[in-house]
């Protein structure tokens, strides 16, 4: 058998992302080693009972000590603290990772706490569900993914080609990017639609005049979408909105202005405006079906995953 | 063999909604004849092509005259011209019914043409997919959502039970309603979940700082769920916004006034808040998958779709 990539990759946080690479990892053999760290004693047992890795810690210094690769997945507010609690364990050549959805913030609170001779390469892999935990993951999540790497400059080029190759046998595909870039573009794929599900949710929810159970029943209709979106997990999504802040509040004044337009055309009557403004974005959708980013299925295959058998 | 529920079932307009109906009313052999009407040609011609009627017509009375059970399914801002055309071609007797997104637009542009004698039930099928024209339909897509009648004060209960068995048959729930509650339930439900879909979709494709093939390659981290809605019928939704104004105004002074507040707590850093606004929602989606409204499958089932031998 092939030796593996790395001989100890720590997963620092066993959420809907670590249990999914646990999962990868050990189906694609890429390490020898599985080490497994989370705060939370109930979320080890379980990840424990699931048998997602190796050995099993509630301190991270355990399971980074010794490892070739330590990839962090916590909610971004946490980076600075875990970074600064592994940094003593870490051993010389390392590579030192993360898969946060914010890059400048994270690199902001682990930079300093990396000793030298470390090679920390932030990363994110654009993949996820609204599930957590580590019941949530599963092996294919990253599945022609695309995961952004956003080294700081000097980095090692072989390091950031070994992590590379890792998240390529993960079934990722890579980009490399700046991460004020990175931040930017995540604002509005990302950042700005889950706000946006949180407070469409919360609005249906405050209604006086239209009730709970009618919101319900009738969901079916649009609404029931974007309360995916707004199932995601509160701690995390808390964490990017004050870790990618100004970044959000540009897309969210744009979304605004746009939004008062269209506003305005219905308001007044200007037909014309309204269809202009439906037309265009079809094409969008088309673009990320084409891409392979997407379902080619109507209701996002809804009706063929609720009958598997006709499809 | 027992006799179907209608003698003639004629469906004017044969998109989404009216294809759908003409699949499940052959498959349950509920009219003894489908006459299919609509002013496109090339429509027609490709709803003959399919097989879904008995006899086609680009003339609506065509199709009305004689019909048991007459059903409007065209964009709701052509309503009124569909029921003048059609007026004098219905048999006393008949069900003159629609599918509508809004109701008391379709009722005060419709209601004035109906001859005496002619029971006309307006209705609303909470079903669809971001899909339209003839192709798109298919027999279950009613299946286990819900039908809303709005009937007018006066309405012979008969016709009504008549009609809310012919829902049934197709596999609807029946709620029976106020216009004017409708507009406002489907306010909240349906037209704002498109208009603020279409919007985001629109705010995205015009930055100049992130690229459209970076928007199309990310899109997995969320927006792609917004493109589904916004990928909807233009016509179908310039007609929506323009004839539920006064709702949609309300609904969208709502979300814009929680939105700011929401924009406020991340500018001022109030995690607090932020962690019980994206807390409360998850609660609402477990909801609408109890209510067998949602596929109770991560992502909307798309791992499942995209696998169907893994389901």
């Amino acid at each position: 058998m092939a030796r593996p990539l790395f001989d100890r990759i720590a997963l620092v946080g066993i959420g809907l992302i670590g249990s999914s690479l646990a999962r990868v990892i050990r189906r694609e053999g890429l390490a020898g080693h599985i080490a497994i760290a989370t705060r939370s004693a109930d979320t080890l047992r379980r990840a424990e009972e699931l048998g997602l890795g190796d050995s099993y810690s509630t301190d991270a210094r355990d399971a980074a000590s010794g490892a070739d690769l330590v990839i962090v997945s916590v909610p971004v507010g946490s980076s600075g603290a875990v970074a600064a609690e592994i940094a003593p364990a870490l051993k010389p050549g390392a590579i030192l990772t993360d898969v946060g959805s914010t890059k400048a913030s994270v690199i902001a609170q682990m930079q300093p706490h990396v000793p030298a001779g470390v090679h920390f390469i932030p990363g994110h892999p654009i993949a996820g569900t609204e599930r957590s935990g580590p019941d949530a993951g599963f092996p294919d999540l990253f599945e022609g993914r695309w995961c952004i790497l956003t080294p700081v400059p000097g980095t090692d080029e072989a390091a950031i080609a070994r992590l590379a190759d890792f998240w390529q046998r993960c079934g990722s595909r890579i980009d490399t990017m700046d991460p004020a870039h990175h931040d930017m573009v995540l604002a509005i794929v990302s950042h700005l639609p889950h706000i946006i599900a949180y407070n469409i949710v919360g609005t249906a929810d405050d209604l006086e005049a239209v009730t709970k159970s009618e919101v319900i029943k009738y969901s079916a209709s649009g609404f029931r979408d974007f309360t995916r979106l707004a199932a995601s997990d509160p701690t995390m999504w808390r964490d990017v909105c004050l870790h990618n802040k100004d970044a959000i509040l540009e897309m969210l004044a744009r979304f605004s202005e746009d939004l008062s337009s269209l506003q305005r055309a219905i308001r007044w009557g200007d037909g014309d405006k309204l269809f202009e403004m439906f037309t265009r974005t079809r094409a969008v959708r088309k673009s990320i079906i084409e891409a392979g980013q997407e379902i080619d299925a109507p209701d996002f295959g809804r009706h063929i995953a609720a009958h598997p058998e006709k499809g």
